[in-house]
């Protein structure tokens, strides 16, 4: 895969053992609903075959384990902590791509689209329940009863967040009135709730010290804000081929950060064209470059890369602020440096 | 309601205490999300105003504070669990609908039909996330981690049934060789697990006796077999009344027990019918009537209350198992005689 050579080394260290993880979670999901799920992983075609399609990089996993070993904590045994993000994280598009009536995730039809609508929610809530089983196998490796039942806790208020925001960004698409704080809003729950899970619970479960634990919260909060900024952008700017979907963001009337500083900056006659695509029930064909035409004109990727860079440097300084040795924040600054700077 | 002078005592007497565990766990769901989930329950119409249409009868919640109270444990302190597995049931009410294209619910219009089928995916995992964290309130009640945790699996393995049963329910819409096996099999997972879950979480948390915890669970398998069987039969000869649903299993080309059964005994005309019909894409008007009197006419009802019978049977041989005397073993016969002896 063209995209592996960027990867930090981290993401290459943990990705086989997160696999072996994921996979047990998987695999105890039985008969055909189990055969979805692998074909959602790039595990199996669409009939049952064996396969690398793999094409996630285990972000959300790959930070939670970054952050357990940052403060000392033993990677192995936080294992099934990292697996569950992943899953929630999976849970999550196999949904999303239902709401969004997406044809294509990396390069492959999605699981709705092979296997229809009713099936793709049923194989969702499977991948739901599997992240709850998965967690609990911190038990297996000896975590101690009250940290899985706080794990459990941060697990589903995250899960929350993560629904009130896809909530949220449907809701979206109906409105003009977004403004720049209900996007953030909207981000900070979509998006960043399960990246600050995945880097607080890392370190919870990988040390004692709670104060600790905020600034990874904080740490992973900011840098998701960051990441779907980033991803607005790859969305409108990007290309297909990065992207890896065959419905854009523009089309499917998404409020990403572009176009809400866009419908709240634009006057006379854009503000009219843009306000008027956005009335439609969908924007398409070349009405999809006048959009980003417009956007171009007022500036709005680089108000939306100077964001993400804010955000950046808001998850820096949250590094700074754990109190780790320069070793210990490396990786992680290198982690977020990656994330941000894709394709782009 | 007029449902309500048949309900036993215990639905009355926890009705009241359900409600206000329940209310504390959905209005934890911030916003107009938590909006959709009151409406779900019938506590608001779809404006967000107050109102009382409640018309569940917490039938999942009531077992697993009944079987508490069966072995001498304190209902009070199992509350998050009871409200839990009514959040699970929930959940899955309002994905089923969805994937049912069913319109109503309750004489309610369902929450896809008003919000739309991407909020109402949103809805349900809403709800998914809010009975763990319903369920994790047992802390605060004095229950140990540990038996936090082993609820926690217990929860999580159960839904993993109730997906793969939808998964099966949906599937077996499009076969015409569903054996009355499969038809259990589904069964099984679809309604008895979170039956068998109620009733077993329900004695784990009251009691230390992990013996009687398999009676229990066995205990609510059987009976949550013989209350789909009983389902299936209203679903084709309850009327519109009793089930509240204005679309029936029939048209839905739903495998319930008599279908099964109708499509493996019919022999030639009447089997051509039946596989005819079955293979359409809906089964409308008339052709409803045709499938009645088809399976009238095999004697397909007589044939599924029998084996809802035998399912009964077995459950009660469960109670009696759990070794617990008679006044004890008095109010779990009374709720499985009233789960199936409902309006037929």
């Amino acid at each position: 895969m063209a995209v592996k050579h960027r990867l930090p080394g981290s993401f290459i260290s943990y990705r086989r053992a997160l696999r072996v993880e994921l996979r047990k979670a998987i695999d105890s999901c039985p008969s055909a609903l189990g055969s979805i799920l692998r074909y959602h992983m790039g595990w199996q075609d669409e009939h049952g075959h064996s396969c690398i399609r793999e094409s996630g990089k285990f972000i959300r996993s790959t930070l939670c384990l970054l952050c357990c070993q940052a403060v000392g904590g033993d990677t192995s045994q936080v294992m099934p902590a990292a697996a569950a993000v992943e899953l929630i994280h999976n849970f999550s598009l196999i949904h999303d791509d239902i709401e969004d009536a997406s044809y294509e995730r990396h390069h492959r039809p999605t699981v709705w689209k092979l296997w229809g609508q009713s099936q793709a929610i049923n194989a969702g809530d499977a991948m739901f329940s599997l992240a709850y089983l998965a967690l609990l196998r911190l038990k297996e490796k000896g975590i101690a009863d009250e940290k899985i039942v706080s794990s459990t806790e941060m697990l589903s208020l995250a899960c929350l967040d993560l629904c009130e925001g896809q909530y949220l960004d449907v809701d979206y698409e109906n409105r003009l009135d977004t403004t720049v704080e209900d996007y953030l809003d909207m981000a900070a729950k979509k998006t960043a709730a399960l990246f600050a899970l995945s880097t607080s619970m890392g370190a919870y479960l990988g040390s004692q010290d709670s104060k600790l634990v905020d600034s990874f919260h904080l740490f992973g909060k900011e840098l998701g804000i960051a990441y779907q900024i980033c991803d607005d952008i790859l969305g409108i700017w990007g290309g297909e081929e990065s992207v890896g979907k065959s419905v854009t963001d523009i089309s499917q009337r998404k409020k990403t950060l572009p176009v809400v500083y866009g419908l709240r900056n634009s006057r006379g006659e854009a503000r009219k064209k843009l306000e008027g695509l956005y009335s439609q029930k969908s924007i398409e064909g070349d009405e999809i470059a006048e959009v980003t035409k417009i956007l171009d004109h007022l500036g709005a990727k680089d108000y939306a890369e100077n964001l993400a860079e804010r955000y950046y440097d808001k998850a820096l300084a949250e590094v700074e602020a754990t109190g780790l040795d320069r070793s210990g924040q490396a990786p992680l600054k290198e982690t977020a440096c990656f994330l941000l700077k894709r394709d782009f």
